[in-house]
């Protein structure tokens, strides 16, 4: 649906889906600082499940409106009549909801049974992100220079979220990994409604001018904002999560987490000494 | 051999490798999974030289074809005569199943002596896939638009599978990076039958339009039906093997694999700790 | 600023900023292999903080330059008379020099409180040089070919400091790293200085042509003479920190450091066979 | 030096490199695999600094040549009455050697003082070979078709020669990596050999058709049998260091290295197991 509507939709599911993570993750962390023990840890999984849920209805609200609003292709694939392909378009972005429908899958067999192999659920979610990328990449090779321009932006936050989230398969539970993915997600969700901003005017006014070159050097730099934009967000979001865990602990009893200045820092060289032996003499 | 059969020869090899590979990596993991001490390992070893048997096997039919088929070069390179090379796509092909057939020959010899050095095997096999991109790469440049595409598409397997299976030196035995090498041979396999049909068409009918860009639309996204569906048959095949060896247990009185929620998942996380030391205080 | 200030201001803050972390990531090894207890370490960590501070100093310095030199945009982004942005070059230039802001409030937090995630600083720093070498690249995209090419050896420093940054999120504390970090910024540094005098000839001169070949050949290899400066510089700085620490000691009556040829380095090799089991038999 | 002896020097310099690194970290890698107590390393750590010593060498020669030869610029970098450089193509080869020379000069500090950093010398040449690498791709950015495409051919070993090199920088003493570097090398060596025999006939003969699409397509496949060939001089190479081990072993009364089929193969499974935790249940 290349109208405002087709951008706000997946727009929205990313920006739910990065908030969520920044919150979920800095509360992981933040109780797995306070107690190793992780007596938490089952709780969170049940949650990944959750999501893994939402993931598939996301996926079949997105796949079900590109195929039956009124100009849709209605399940049609080929005419027969005209001799050519029905509204593409749609089905392709059919095809990148399906993708992520998928990674819901995954996720959620991966919580019922152990015999999933671990990384798996990363690995279908970084092959979800590459392939809406790959069909982006060639969908818009032949637009306008802005459309072109306003999409290729969207491909850096598109890879870089896929190549961290590959990253994940192998690091798995890194926090800073886990927060750059929250990170990505919520600059592609703004992004992605600020492409149908400017596309399409959904407010009224004069339409961008495609041709004009500083309408492309703003987004440019309109992009970058957004991206810093999103790293305050998580840092709100990572100060509130510390906030309530700091509440709940003091309604419990339970002693404060040391905010004190971290003094032990230099004895983690000695995994860069294990990884690399930079140290040996 | 730029015909139906061409596509078709390489693409059966791939198809019945990523088939193989499927069962046996999840084979290998699940037996493992239950039996620690892996005293079935030597079998699995012994299939691995199997394995470089029949690449070798694979690799010379495919040079043989590609060389002796009646409009082939006969091993002749150079023609004296014309002042020009002779049949120089043909002698392309044979150089790419060598290189198969290079890694065949490495995996044997693993196999054999303890002296090659582990991961030379995945290092060959990576060169291979790299060195089949690469000649692809120039191969193609020069075509129409269709053919262009729908090689460049094939070329995103092979560099993803050369990729990974690099990976694979560095960490090997891992059950994701395997699967996704099996996945992905899949992928090229019936991707090759994709371009032997579309190309080609063996069964008759109206020849694809090679400007229309609604095909080449179609067939991007049909190639991200290739990778779901390969996604769908690694699966089925992971819970077959699975099965298989659930039955096989349940004859020898052995315990059941647990089916249980996974609830240790969490101290997995002192690995992650240990390689960036995220969690010290 | 498009002039040679704008050059220059910059070019200061990263050659400042290389030479710095030249001697400190030099005095904090070599202090580091001498006692292995760390006692140290506090007062470096407290140097990160007060490197933080000043990087927030200069981007704050940077980006009120940029936005009231006389002809700068004064904080407007918009006129309503003339339908048009204002002044976007400046607005870019502000953009760059905030994340580097923003790198420098991640750093000070780290060190004010322990519950920011080890590796948030690196993470946030390599985003603002990539921030950085993205708006150049589509900045300098139709420029005329000498501005475009001196400006893309710039991209290869920016884009190599990215890539190395990020690394370091994952190996932290690696000496070879931050070595290269502090090299390639006293590269990036001197460049911009040298961008600054071929494109505005600060000093009067003829202008240099710009579409003569030969120029840009120049520009190439000169770009590797700074580079290959930079490697010297760095190494008369490595000298210079161990000889005080030798001097210090000797003063306080503590051994020397041993200067004895390197024998033990093979046993180093056992890290090597624990990350890829090449060893084993 | 744009002639038959400008391309056959470097050649021979890296042909010998790669064929001497070959043999060397065969016996390094066979000779620490029998007695685990490496009191051979020392011997093996001169080996280095007398290599750094060669590499300076060849470097001076390269340089000299590249300076002195009649046609060159003899240190005149440029030229006041005609207001141009001199000779810029000789003084873009002498940067290359002059960064193979300080790799040398840091190979031979590495070996006398245990200061520097281990890893360093590594990276210096991984640097050494990627300016070669950016200094040849916009050296060849403007040459006719032939030329240009047997040059990025070039490009390709160069830079995958700079990436394994990188690589250990992080895993030292991995056999496979040093394998393939020494085989990229020789790959480099004898391609350099086989660009100055295409482009300048040193044996007389008809120059080649540089418009001719049919020489791309064979110097393209011609370039992986280099590859090819590279691995048998490898494997040759590595089977002659074993036999003469075990020749001498036997001379010395010691055991064989044992060549029975690899057993505990899956044991390494454990490296695995602890590096991304897949095992655990």
């Amino acid at each position: 649906m290349a109208n405002f509507k087709g951008h706000a939709l997946p727009g929205s599911f990313f920006l739910l889906f990065g908030l969520w993570w920044s919150v979920k993750y800095s509360l992981q962390y933040l109780s797995q600082k306070v107690n190793k023990k992780s007596h938490r840890a089952y709780c969170f999984q049940r949650v990944d499940a959750i999501e893994g849920g939402i993931k598939i209805l996301f996926s079949l609200i997105g796949m079900l409106a590109e195929q039956f609003v009124p100009d849709g292709p209605h399940l049609y694939l080929y005419s027969g009549e005209k001799h050519d392909w029905v509204k593409l378009m749609n089905w392709q972005h059919t095809t990148m909801y399906l993708f992520y429908g998928l990674s819901g899958v995954v996720d959620v067999f991966t919580f019922i049974s152990q015999v999933v192999p671990q990384g798996l659920d990363r690995l279908m979610l970084a092959m979800a992100v590459f392939a809406e990328g790959c069909l982006f990449y060639y969908h818009v090779l032949h637009r306008p220079m802005l459309d072109q321009h306003i999409h290729s932006l969207l491909l850096i936050a598109i890879f870089a979220g896929a190549g961290s989230t590959l990253l994940e398969v192998f690091l798995r539970d890194n926090i800073v990994l886990e927060m750059f993915r929250a990170h990505i997600t919520i600059v592609q969700g703004t992004w992605f409604w600020q492409i149908g901003v400017v596309l399409f005017q959904p407010w009224g006014g004069p339409m961008w001018d495609e041709n004009d070159h500083s309408n492309i050097m703003f987004l440019t730099m309109c992009f970058f904002w957004h991206w810093a934009a999103a790293v305050a967000i998580l840092a709100v979001n990572y100060s509130l999560a510390y906030c309530c865990l700091q509440r709940l602990r003091r309604g419990s009893g339970e002693p404060y987490i040391n905010l004190g200045v971290r003094q032990q820092k230099c004895d983690s060289s000695s995994q860069a000494a294990f990884l690399n032996g930079s140290d040996e003499e």
